[in-house]
């Protein structure tokens, strides 16, 4: 059966597709009661915001599909603040012609990603436009403060050490790839961060700047820190930056792992004498395996981003101007 | 100038794009901070939150634009629980082509409605697709309850009285009309009810059910009430539902208002004791002039909603089935 637009219409029809495929995989007793606005309790009184929508092609990639990264995405912009994940809102525009069991199959994994970053879909929305069987997601999201840290892009300070996550690349590298048609072993790196985020803050480390490196990538990113902080960012290219999947696959297309899209990396930026603790602490979890120090921070009267490379000499990186990939996220 | 991919590249074309359009119009302490999430006080530990898409066809219209529908829509599911509104994320999704200057226009009709609501827009995205120029916009909205009163639709009980603040089918005869190139005074009724609602709210009248009469009409929304609270609501026919331009409009087309979508229109049930102070308290509002009763809960073992004829009998009002007009909202 295909989605048609009487899906959309807001009657019988969008009831029957909410109960057959929403609530079968979501529900939860407050998605249940089918209320204009979801009523939620709170156990702070400051919370973070964030909202995304979702636009990938192809709808589905090896390690994730057009739900698991709705759901990553919104969740890893809440934890970028210190904040707790709790709510989740979720809005469909489908296009006329999608295959209901495709509806399913993402929905089914947005459940399975939600439950991993520990995050209740308790709100949605469903619309139906022309098209030719494809679909968009947005999903809102509501988390809790419960420190008092001041985690902010406009925090990053002199004597800051830069860490990361892990390689780099991954999520755009596998997307491309499935728009040409390549075959490889590369997969999206798309991950809830919830897990790393939470032992970060039980280790009560000092971080002052977290950001996961999305559009744009880490060039895009740090200029965007260093302009808020009002410092020089450098990163040392005597790391390797991406793994030698990726590496080899950008240097068929000319592409530069600074600037590609991810979406289970995230910068890290506290005191250097931290720094050491703060790998550590990435490491044991599964998607920090490859934490390493990459870069510092340093004063500066003229903000950006900087890549000292190995001939010894710094040069501006400048953020992405321009294309990029469509359709990455 | 127009959209390109370009500027969904989360590089330095969306930042500009950003900064040009949406920081002009919407900028605010919270949102110039351009982190990945606003982080917010709130004042009240219980919160209701809503999301809701708008790809409404065409994208301007008499009474409104995508925008001012994209912020009442929101606003007004927040309002149907009790809450007072307070924090809104907007998401677009814009398509390649789209003139610079209509995303301007509408960005500022958005702000007009967030002033008049008396929300501040505290988070965004933007992403670009191909496709002819067109856009659909994403609002996911926070407020705060600060009543103990149960505000939903499981609250209607036998011996209500259902009350309307006005008459039916404005914005769906609005929008069928641009659709056909018909010329007509019909606007949509599309407003923020926050006025209203506040209110009632100060009334302390013991409101039972709040809904917004959207996609699908006052039978869908009613019949939805009825099957949540285990009632019937019979609406009484003797009562002119639409104006005298919709009901003309609804003959031509054989449409019927009961059945046609509204944005600024709500259903309000409560004891019919209160009935006639809601009315009063209803009418002292710019968008509550032509509130009156509609009709009334009565227990039943077959949950339903239903009509009074003219000639005394009573007809079930079954769900809108099947289409309705697609890219209404």
């Amino acid at each position: 059966m295909n989605i048609t637009s009487a899906h959309g219409g807001g009657g019988e029809l969008t009831q029957e597709l909410i109960r057959s495929i929403f609530l079968k995989h979501y529900g939860n007793e407050i998605l249940e009661q089918m209320e204009d606005a979801a009523v939620l309790s709170l156990p702070s009184d400051r919370i973070a915001f964030t909202t995304d929508s979702f636009v990938v092609s192809p709808l589905f990639f090896p390690g994730g599909d057009i739900g698991k990264l709705a759901v990553c995405g919104t969740v890893n912009d809440l934890l970028m603040r210190g904040a707790t994940p709790l709510y989740l809102s979720v809005g469909f525009i489908l296009q006329e012609g999608l295959a209901v069991e495709t509806l399913d199959r993402i929905v089914a994994s947005m459940k399975k990603a939600a439950d991993e970053a520990n995050i209740k879909i308790v709100t949605g929305d469903t619309k139906v436009i022309e098209g030719d069987g494809g679909l968009f997601i947005n999903t809102s999201g509501i988390g809790i403060l419960q420190t008092a840290q001041k985690i902010s892009a406009q925090n990053a300070k002199p004597g800051d050490a830069v860490l990361i996550n892990g390689e780099l690349g991954d999520h755009h590298a596998c997307i491309l790839s499935g728009r040409l048609g390549f075959e490889n072993e590369i997969r999206s790196d798309c991950a809830p961060l919830s897990r790393m985020v939470e032992k970060l803050l039980e280790s009560k480390l000092p971080l002052h700047t977290l950001r996961d490196v999305t559009r744009g990538g880490l060039a895009t990113v740090l200029h965007e820190i260093a302009l808020s902080s009002g410092v020089q960012i450098t990163v040392d290219d005597a790391v390797p930056l991406a793994s030698p999947a990726v590496q080899g696959f950008c240097e068929i297309l000319g592409l530069d792992p600074l600037y590609m899209a991810n979406e289970g990396k995230m910068v890290l930026i506290l005191p250097s004498d931290a720094a050491e603790e703060a790998v550590s602490v990435l490491r044991t979890c599964p998607y920090g395996a490859g934490a390493r120090i990459i870069g510092e921070v340093t004063q500066t009267d003229a903000p950006c981003a900087a890549l000292k490379t190995r001939s010894g000499g710094v040069k501006r990186l400048s953020p992405l101007f321009g294309e990029g990939l469509p359709r990455i996220c």
